[in-house]
């Protein structure tokens, strides 16, 4: 199937990661969960999550498939902000730019509220100076959670450290701690630690596995059960509770009982160093999970395009290149030397 | 792999077609759908389904995926229902009876006004019965629409003539018309009429798939084009637009472009007839499409179980069971005369 | 101001005590907040409620005034029902039949389980007869409270003893308990008791004023400081934080610092008692509080509107009369004679 | 009473309009409407609204009141603009900065898009710089309204031209168009040109009366009536169906039938002038309305303080100063000497 798929994909696409195919195993893995089991999470794989992502993460966790990210994001905080509060964020965020209102509709018009942050990383201080100032002021929706993304929204991983100081400041001030790990495995390959370590004190992680080589599953990971009990109605309420939740457990099981997940991601990272490396001083960011974001003119980008590739635009004077599991590393090497040469 | 579905699937099982395996054919699709497309709906599998089922209903309709019957549903009501309205619908409807409080949080605490009528049928007469006492009253939610399940709760189907009937009804109301499709596959093939025939002058349809020999795609068919522009961005905004929706395009064009969804839903209302023929003094409804509920003392279920047979207690003295495309003729017949032997 | 007024209400009027004048007492006592003082309910009057509401229930209270008892009951149980979860009430209680979707919006969704009860009264059985069956069942939305009508829709008053068994299943549950008093005062005035006793062991009580004499302040009385801790900022999210607070909360204090709320409520129950005693074998409940149900043919009710009678028809061969604390007393024997005299 | 209001009253309060006491010709309307009348909003009083006010705008307009401006404001921009959708207003807007997150509630999880401009006034390009780039992206919620504050959050008023402008932009667009008038009689009162001049093709106005000599009663003003009947169902459903509505239409009916609306806020205003024009070269803003923006610094604060005068800090480096209908003349004059003398 890879081969067939390698023709299909074109080589020179660096558009997202979420339109790369499904991993062999995963599809071997939703093959073998055919014919009859128990509706919805009661069947024997969706069994198995708790403890094979507990493994995982040398601890105790209580894991919930869905869909999509922007559920395993909503979802997860939806059990720490109450209508009534807030959840801060990096400004630019996935939660707050991408999600289409998701937000507003999972925590019934709680609020965003937004810091800053260098590589669109927040930090203890930046969450300060969002929620001291309003501390305790009844005409102002009071933080109930943090939340971070792991790599961040420009590829930058949070070290384990960063994850301590931002978890002591959640706990300090009562505040939920959740982590959006769309491309938490681009962080772990990075990082070299240990998935434990690269989630540091989070009560919630929303578990990669579409953009790492899944069709449509993602595991929420709940450090704390009593939120999963609460997500476990609210999934039902959202209508992500499918019926036939084993292709899902399926998907999830295949990536992570063997090392595909962190082997699809340090090929991923890897095709992004391909390209980062030859043209490394148009970087508007140091290149640490499978994100690769260039200043480039729009002639440029013309160029580039003339060529075959495929990116997206950022903003006026920039391109963003993402490397996928099943990218071809040639073409992320032809790719970093074309920039090299404009 | 049908046959190892087979030996995988115990043949007594009539738990529920929710449970049932892939249809092959999906599958097929599936695989072939795998490479590089565009993300989310942008690819040419999403692209087709307008076209595909314009032509099993035989006018311009816009077609959107979703995952489950539940944001089915929950998302076409969405665009009828502002939150300060309500929908009218059986007191027994899925919506109001299974689905976790889903209405509430898609119609944003939007009210279910229950209406009477046998067999999970609900009558212009039914439902004039609550919406005329409470009209203009501004202390009361207003209707906005009315939901109606095709085949019901209870396998019955609608007639055409009565779908016309409940549309007129909504039109001089100013209502939307929905019409929950679960099994709309097995409503169709009993009424041997058309499709178009058999969800009347609805504006918004869940085709359900899962239930059918899908895996995990839904189809909401929209009749008014307006309605899915507003739903396009509610599928968002409720985590329920996949990045890989081709893999979700793939099963529903596999069911309509083909016979599956018709040739399925016609093995499983077979097989619901040869549970009933044999027992049919103890039927608690017409059989009409692939469920089967029947009066069975506690005593008696025991006596089925205690032979192997799967089902669910429908209250103190009834059971249902309910037939699957992949359901064994042959254990159906075995069931129903198990029953009658009782 | 008072003579006035009797000139200005038909004396008889006994549609509501809805719309009954205000009492001089309030008019006085919120002259007399005039001036400046802080905004909100950052005002000396506002800072008074939790100690003069203490005294009355002789235990710690936290008290939020708002302006009507939709707005109270619907905050209350806000605290206490999460939006995926529901709140347990009677069929026939205010909050599900007469406040307009207010708990669907302010529950964000949540469910209302109507359970069943002689005289809009429910008991521990009729609770359990609805939440046993669906109890951790994820597909349903689960109870997080209860809500009672002291005095009931139907004028009938909660013993002390029947509050103390709810109390208790309640707390066994793990459940809110929230009590509806806008006519508390009127329960109170008929149980003779303690106003501790008459609320039992409630979380919250909404405790009315508007009908008994006020003009445009209910008080929320919680027995938990920190449900009031959530309240203080949903109030704010629903608009009902008035600037000037301070009229508000003089009225409050106006009604309870002397015995006005108990005076006014005595009036208007012995009013009631006026018109039920001539005509007890039409009635459909016992009267205790200020409402009377009286089976009334809709000839006969023609009758009472041509000698200048005004109330509801309450449904095709009833009529509801409410009395007021500034109802006529000669009108209300006037009343009683003219229905025994149908 | 305005003489004991006078020696209530802290003359060198400047603190809010938010807290002034009630004007008398409102007090001697409200003892006006005691007595009986019918409940919520059947009274004669609020029957009359629609008529006053359309002579006040000199067109047809439905008028509702509600308790608060957070109320008038978000209900009236949940007829415009549906769940999924954004309402677009400037960063510093009331809506968004001071209203305990009341949009999210009352519009279920809707955006505010936030667009710069100069004094808290937005322009068609800063709206256009906030919507053009996100125009049909389906991963962006989408504006469906624009509301502006008028005088604005700094005091300053938007020309009918400017007016013109935003509500061309907003048909052209088919978006909503809301005005926040909370201080609109300031604005008028400053224009000098027609109320329906200052509101410009807006479809609603929050007309404010509580900061101009009200208790608790507030405008909102319908342009178009289709919305007018979307509310209705709203305010029931929030709570702010007062049941004695008589007395929030008595205020507004005392405020708009006469002059006292507009003869408040030219007090009000000559009060900020008088503040003003002593110390001019320290304002951040020009002084259109009745609130002033000063630089000042912490110990330049402190001596005013030290001198009796009430204010609230803005920034580290600025006061705020808010004079009210009742403000004495004379110690604005010495507030504003006093700063000048710093």
């Amino acid at each position: 199937m890879s081969s067939s798929t390698a023709r299909e994909t074109p080589p020179m696409r660096f558009l997202s990661d979420n339109a790369a195919s499904v991993h062999p195993a995963l599809w071997d893995a939703m093959r073998a969960a055919d014919g009859g089991d128990a509706p919805y999470d009661g069947d024997r794989l969706s069994h198995r999550l708790d403890e094979v992502f507990g493994q995982v993460f040398g601890q105790d966790v209580a894991v919930l498939w869905v869909a999509t990210g922007t559920a395993a994001n909503c979802l997860a905080l939806s059990a720490m902000v109450p209508p009534h509060g807030a959840a801060v964020c990096h400004r630019e965020a996935h939660i707050e730019m991408d999600e289409g209102g998701a937000p507003g509709f999972y925590l019934h018009g709680a609020k965003l509220l937004l810091a800053e942050g260098e590589g669109a990383k927040i930090t203890p201080e930046s969450v300060r100076a969002v929620i001291d100032p309003i501390r305790d002021d009844v005409h102002q929706v009071q933080p109930h959670a943090v939340s971070i993304t792991q790599a961040s929204e420009y590829g930058r991983c949070y070290l384990p450290a960063e994850l301590e100081a931002l978890g002591a400041l959640a706990k300090e001030r009562g505040l939920g701690f959740h982590v959006d790990g769309a491309r938490f495995a681009n962080a772990v390959a990075h990082l070299r630690c240990s998935p434990a370590e690269a989630v540091g004190p989070a009560q919630a992680l929303s578990f990669g596995c579409v953009k790492n080589g899944g069709m449509n599953a993602e595991a929420i990971v709940f450090f704390d059960a009593e939120l999963a009990d609460v997500v476990r109605y609210r999934r039902k309420r959202s209508g992500h509770l499918q019926s036939k939740g084993r292709y899902l457990a399926a998907q999830l099981l295949a990536m992570v009982e063997g090392d595909v997940w962190l082997d699809n991601a340090r090929a991923a990272n890897a095709a992004a160093q391909a390209i980062a490396v030859e043209a490394s001083e148009r970087l508007m960011h140091p290149v640490e999970a499978n994100e690769v974001f260039m200043r480039l003119e729009p002639a440029e980008r013309e160029t580039l395009r003339a060529q075959g590739f495929e990116f997206y635009d950022w903003g006026a004077d920039a391109a963003r290149f993402v490397a996928s599991w099943d990218s071809d590393h040639g073409a992320a090497q032809t790719l970093g030397r074309a920039i090299a040469a404009l």
